[in-house]
């Protein structure tokens, strides 16, 4: 590679050593594989019969039912790890959504975890042999945590985040790591090291970012549970763009100790990081596990609050949001809101309307907060391959520090914000939860993402939050541009110009329901509740009821 | 005042100002005065006749007992209140400790809470009619919150602090505000624009800093309960200078919201308020009542966490920590601690030692982040007015702002450390609580308070912590200079130079107990516990027991 400069050279290296790890087993042969121009490559596992039945029937399957059939031994942890294995290196080889790949480590360990439910006919712990990826930033010994950047590439974790430790107490079965964007930063999945994670559902639209990574690998089946993170939507956004769950939960709930991060020591806009999944269930089994097993007690900055069961409300007062006071969704979000207030009246909750004038200062604390060092943080990880910055991140390359006493004017302003937000909140006597768009998108074409002030705001003001899918799939014949459009602002003008209904046709859109601050437990019952009003669609992966056995943990 | 800058006309002004507001009839009368040279006027109110019987009763009383009384018509909201403006305004002409005064509105407040129980037999809320003062920093509509700078002087607060509305909808009669140093950032009670408070128990003695107005005002006791704040000691070091209790919980548990802050907008240590008062009961009164309020649902930076009651331990597994590795304590505390430590085996509890090798560090990270700014805020502050630092504040005016991107990788390093020393915690299998001292001094001379690492290092990690009189008063002839005394750095050397057992002789100690972080019920518990086994003095504003039904709920 002689004409390739350093950070391109590592990049090109780490790419070929990834793929190296997948075994030949576990790599598509030629005549199964799809050809580049097949958009959609979701259905490929149940469609191109090169998985077995069994294969099929375990990746198909929710965390619950999986753990239940390897705590009966009805199936081994060994044939779960490796069904998902095989399913993930298919992922990865059809969206590229990988970033770490330990397969061998996986059996073994899963292999122990079989072992030891024989010998003692008593399982590891909660999520005994269940296979959980994990964004690239966690920490995990001896892997590589890059954030995407070529100077971290070789540099393996020397500890582990204090979330693996739980995770892997509780029995659990790490086999991969995923992709994401340089810093973790953009709203796609693109950097120099992997490249770019596309959606499985639609290859020419992105999986979002980003989490984007965990989006793709869970939409197309090669996991049942991701761990993803959000400090201004990179759990909702990918969720959104593949439709599937997650919870955002506020900050202290899930352990984030020792994770890798872009801006490290960043503070103001706390990063989180939740369960996705394809399904409710799966994200309230995870979140009811981790809370249980106190991780308060090993993670310094985690909430001793235990796991509090909510009694639904039949009728929920919820604000919907139809827009943001700075960019319209596009039609098919825009027609998804409508047609669930609808459904959502129809079953007798109530609906009132979200007042979003703190919206646009909260998302330009947001943005100033992101780049308050002048990108010094993501310049310092760039600088020792002279990796440039990517386009995406330009903004980083022009800011400039605020210094400390400029911070604290911006803390001092966000806090007085987030004293209003919850003086407006206070003042809808009774609300339970605020309804809107995740983005202004279903999915939208790779490289066109923008603007994350429809999820961003609720970092600044920490509420929890769930993006599901919510049964409505875009329709080039309903969600024609709007004729009437008046534009909020620019980017919300570039955003309508770009909208194109025939590439998203078919595309799966979700919507957000956000609780107040450190009320998940509260929000999670509010979407099952929720999913009961509305009328799914068959097209997309939603489950509308949960089980009762974890209807009743709510 | 022709010869003086505009600021110190200012500071003169506000000074005269406040003096007027006492009534003549709460002025202590020329024949009643204690000379300038009586050092100890904690007695004055007892001994000098100027009070009658039930102004003594009323002022001596607990929070619990004056609230019953009032509750069952015995007292009034009115008198208790007339009692306590009374033994107040004596407070502050006796040791200079409020800030602000207002006892026309408090007894009108007072008037209206006594109408409202004979007219609907209730009570307006749980705090009814109960006199509460409040540090100079918590917002009142149209009284200053001066800090202590002169530009902050005639710049009356235009809405109320969120704590103070929770406390008036509960009932309370606020009178008075209490004094600070400039900025709150000097660990004794001194500014250019009210002077110095001075301790009650010895007035060449500080009554600490930062909240030693309220210190001082409650040991003389003219408030039955008075709210401070602690960023790096100023609940504990007064408290401790004043043989008093006070609880300095985690960050969330009370409501800080609305405040005002030398240092607006730092949050990489996080102020906290809480109760101080003369007995525990006192404080555990507040803390449930605080909480039973439910304050999440109006501080954005409340966590929702509902009082949860403590099964007190037989048997406590204490980590004692006979220094911090910075200074060794005087040795009127190194004895106290000692003595406390003895009675505490033969009570049965387990004593094991703590591990300081993590306290430097934690020091210093506080100090930088104090100081990361440059002393901006400070300097913005001063200038409006030409106040120049006073020497207490040198290191602000030599300090330079470290910019967001050192800021960052502080905020990292202070991240790091509380994992550490929460690991170093788990590693003692068990460990209920860190016992320890507050300061290395009973209190000492005005100007020569030193050393804040004792309390610290706890707004570091953000541990809930209590200090507590622990029934040991100083005795000059037991609390000799010690000759083998080996010092553990300049500051100590200092310290121990310093320490004069003739003019402390007398002055009650106080330890300090740390439970993990939002532990405030059990480190409460564990005082009660340690209370029962340790003996007290009869000289120190002190109670053993606590009333069954303030035990309970425990």
């Amino acid at each position: 590679m002689p004409d390739l400069q350093k950070w391109e050279k590592i990049g090109a290296a780490k790419r070929a050593a990834l793929s190296e790890l997948i075994p030949s087993e576990f790599r598509i042969p030629q005549n199964f594989l799809p050809s580049n121009s097949q958009l959609d490559v979701s259905k490929f596992p149940e469609e191109s019969g090169w998985f077995t039945r069994k294969e099929l029937d375990i990746t198909s399957s929710t965390s619950p039912v999986i753990l239940q059939n390897m705590a009966n031994q009805i199936w081994t942890a060994e044939e779960v790890t490796k069904a998902f294995c095989k399913r993930a290196a298919a992922a990865h080889q059809l969206t590229n959504c990988l970033s770490e790949i330990f397969f061998n480590e996986a059996i073994a360990s899963a292999k122990s975890r079989d072992n030891q439910l024989r010998e003692t006919g008593k399982t590891v712990g909660p999520l005994h042999g269940l296979p959980i990826s994990l964004k690239d930033n966690f920490n995990i010994i001896g892997k590589d945590s890059t954030l995407g950047f070529t100077s971290l590439v070789n540099d393996p974790a020397k500890s582990n985040s204090t979330l693996v430790d739980l995770l892997e107490a509780a029995g659990a079965v790490l086999y991969v790591k995923t992709n994401v964007p340089t810093a973790m930063m953009i709203a796609e999945s693109v950097n120099n090291v992997y490249g770019r994670t596309v959606n499985p559902l639609n290859r020419m639209l992105t999986s979002g970012g980003s989490s984007g990574g965990e989006s793709a690998l869970i939409a197309f089946g090669g996991s049942p549970l991701g761990i993803g993170t959000d400090i201004g939507g990179s759990l909702r956004i990918p969720a959104a763009c593949t439709g599937i769950f997650t919870l955002r939960p506020s900050f202290g709930r899930f352990p984030t100790q020792s994770c890798r991060s872009g801006l490290a020591g960043q503070e103001a806009v706390q990063s989180v990081n939740g369960p996705m999944a394809k399904t409710l269930e799966d994200i309230i089994l995870y979140s009811k596990t981790v809370i249980d097993s106190q991780p308060w007690l090993h993670d310094a900055k985690c909430l001793p609050i235990p796991w509090r069961p909510v009694v639904p409300k039949r009728k929920l007062k919820l604000a919907v949001m139809w827009n943001d006071g700075m960019v319209i969704p596009t039609p098919p979000v825009q027609r998804a809101l409508r047609e669930t207030v609808e459904n959502l009246k129809k079953a007798g909750h109530e609906i009132v309307e979200w007042d979003n004038s703190l919206h646009p200062q909260a998302v330009s604390i947001l943005s100033r907060m992101f780049l308050a060092d002048g990108g010094k943080s993501v310049r310092a990880l760039l600088a020792p391959t002279k990796e440039p910055f990517r386009p995406e991140m330009q903004a980083y390359a022009d800011a400039t520090d605020i210094g400390v006493y400029g911070m604290w004017k911006l803390q001092a302003e966000r806090s007085e914000l987030q004293r209003k937000y919850l003086e407006l909140w206070n003042s809808y006597n009774g609300l339970d939860a605020i309804l809107g768009p995740v983005t202004p998108f279903s999915s939208v074409e790779n490289g066109m993402f923008k603007h994350v002030g429809y999820t961003g705001v609720f970092n600044i003001v920490d509420y929890s939050a769930v993006s599901f899918p919510c049964g409505v799939t875009v329709n080039k014949s309903k969600d024609k541009p709007n004729a009437e459009y008046s534009p909020l602002s620019e980017t919300c003008q570039t955003i309508h110009s770009e909208y194109n209904p025939d590439i998203v046709h078919g595309m799966p859109v979700s919507l957000q329901l956000v609780a107040r601050r450190l009320e998940e437990e509260k929000v999670l019952s509010m979407t099952n509740t929720i999913l009961q009003a509305i009328v799914p669609s068959e097209s997309v992966p939603f489950k509308l009821n949960l089980q009762p056995s974890l209807a009743s943990r709510l």
